[in-house]
């Protein structure tokens, strides 16, 4: 029995479950992704695939020999905490099946699956950190002083997963050998669930970045502060939750989130002397996504200064909004029987390649249109035919290439 | 050179320092509570106290044999993520330096000093467990399934302490051997600076509870779900935490915190699923405090609601407000030299033990006024004084009985 995408998917369902969260916790080198690492290797292994991970921890599986000008698929394997099954193994998965759909045709020429570490930033806050490293978007000494939540470094995270963060950083050689790249992805809303199709290409990626915001106040005793003799730093973070969603929509497609919020010291019984917030906001406008962010930047000021506090607002990672090439996308939708074009609100590795290669991706329909969530879901048949559209898509590159 | 309050401080600086928050962490049963659970034994032993830990954790130092009726002191060793160095330590030392000058002044009479376990609540989230074991005030059922923030349950905790969670529960014979209980505390207020006097006598402790409030939305990606699509539970939490403090202003006295806030899953790109906040809140009338906790609920279901969430309320603890014995305290006052009278805000074990025996608090004077907080401070000669009255209250007591 060969493969398919939902076997692969199968054997990995057990990996990094999150019983608290619910769906799964697999963060960059943390057990539970080092076993899905594993677990692709020895699938390329088997599959006569020339396996390596570079210096910056993306692992590439060569066929047709490692060089330049390859055709090169993938996605991620780490996770959002209590995310999905499919927000980045189902590329992973998909790849493989398309490989072996492409040496059953006996398709030739040079062909690489990439499976890129942190892509979710869930770990150490700036998502796609493996190709920013490698197409120097990032600086690599930020990067080895980035920490998690238990104060682990990336360095430290790295090292322990075999990678030398001496070594971290821009790799021209390794970008120069990516002639393509195409990422396929379960869709993160319900564009296809209402075009009734069950794959489309990209057309773009909005516009998104993190700030950090932090009101500083006077940590105290619960019951010992009166109300009037507070500076409470929890009171204005919530002035400015409440404000930020009201000032985003105003904005026509913009989207503003606070999802992480963490007061310090954080007990029950104490007024908070610091609370750090963080903000997601994303427009395919990148103006009118900073002029969002000043706003809230004000707000924010406005919110601290109503409760004796202090605000300050640091920018951890943009990435501008991502058009994909159009000549790509447009053969890639004819290849696939005139497949649907859509946007994405979701940053990809593929968005931070897009400025250094020819890069496209798919998606595949999801009928929740619920991702970064247990919620998140590909039915069976739709994830088989991804795979068969990625392959499709593949064989049209390398027959072009 | 005998010990003095201070010296016996500055032997315990240097455990549970929170490099992260400030101050001291050192939550019941981690490794910081039990160095300085050691530290005690071995202060105890040393001045030949004869020397238990009881099935509630509860640690005993006896001088004048174990029995009924004795005269008993003590505070706790645990402290808040980030506390000050004296909330909890200051009444352990000065017990120590009291019972050096009853000893010096060959006072006899049966005495004890006790050290409780979990007196903030900061781990497992219910203040005063070992006083609320002791005297049944809560079901050891409830009590071994409590859980901290990384899962583990009070009856691991205890078992990895020494003590057999089977065990723990109601103890009336511990119970009887308390004649009169005194406590003395760091203040937590500025009524002793405002008053120019180093030590004052409590009067009464405002009832306070916690209560945990969830809201519950839709977990999804922070930038692919429209603003107008969202069901977001951090939204409806930020409003009503604006509303805690706007409807505890309108009660006069009253006091209402949330110093804790967990969103799930947690990750900056992922709109939360659920909202998970905790409400300190206090009042010296208890019908008004759960009139402003209906009234919050009632506020809870409302922010839910505009966000299209659902809120549920649940009551964790609750302490109703304590009015010490009028005798013992006018009693303690006179032996002091006319002593001030003051209320707190704060809970402390005394506030559990009166409802069972005469019990009576010290408070020490507090620069800053501040507590749960590394700027928490006492002044050297303050806390030598603080030893002194609790000795001469101690004596008073003896001699009484």
């Amino acid at each position: 029995m060969p493969d398919t995408v939902t076997s692969l998917l199968d054997e990995i369902a057990a990996i990094g479950i999150d019983s608290a969260r619910g769906g799964y916790t697999r963060p960059v080198y943390s057990t539970p992704e080092l076993d899905l690492r594993s677990w692709f290797l020895a699938h390329a292994q088997a599959r006569g695939l020339d396996v390596e991970t570079d210096r910056n921890g993306i692992i590439w599986a060569w066929s047709g020999g490692v060089g330049g000008g390859a055709v090169v698929t993938g996605s991620h394997l780490d996770s959002v905490p209590g995310g999905g099954a499919y927000d980045g193994p189902l590329g992973v998965a998909s790849a493989l099946v398309a490989f072996d759909l492409l040496a059953q045709r006996r398709v030739a020429g040079r062909r690489a699956i990439a499976v890129f570490p942190e892509e979710e930033g869930s770990r150490f806050g700036i998502a796609c950190l493996g190709s920013r490293l490698l197409t120097g978007a990032i600086d690599p000494d930020r990067a080895r002083t980035l920490t998690d939540a238990d104060g682990t470094t990336f360095a430290d995270a790295g090292r322990g997963a075999g990678i030398d963060p001496a070594h971290i950083g821009p790799d021209p050689d390794a970008l120069a050998r990516i002639g393509t790249f195409i990422e396929l992805h379960v869709e993160q809303g319900r564009g296809l669930v209402d075009l009734g199709r069950p794959v489309a290409v990209a057309s773009s990626i909005l516009g998104h970045g993190r700030w950090r915001i932090s009101f500083t106040g006077t940590g105290n005793h619960a019951g010992t502060t009166l109300m009037t003799d507070r500076a409470d730093p929890m009171v204005a973070a919530a002035r400015l939750v409440v404000e930020v969603q009201r000032l985003a929509r105003t904005v026509r497609d913009a989207r503003a989130t606070v999802g992480r919020i963490v007061p310090i010291p954080g007990g029950t019984n104490v007024i908070a002397s610091r609370v750090d917030l963080w903000l997601d906001v994303r427009h395919h406008d990148d103006t009118v996504t900073h002029l969002l962010v000043h706003e809230i930047g004000q707000a924010a000021r406005a919110a601290a200064l109503a409760e004796g506090c202090t605000a300050t607002l640091t920018e951890e990672s943009f990435s501008k909004t991502v058009d994909f090439d159009p000549l790509l996308r447009d053969e890639l939708s004819a290849a696939l029987g005139d497949a649907p074009v859509l946007p994405t609100g979701a940053g990809h590795d593929a968005g931070i390649l897009k400025n250094h290669v020819s890069t496209a991706m798919l998606f595949v329909r999801n009928p929740t249109g619920v991702s970064h969530s247990p919620a998140e879901t590909v039915e069976n048949a739709d994830a088989e035919a991804g795979a068969i559209a990625l392959a499709a898509g593949l064989q049209a590159l390398l027959a072009a290439g």
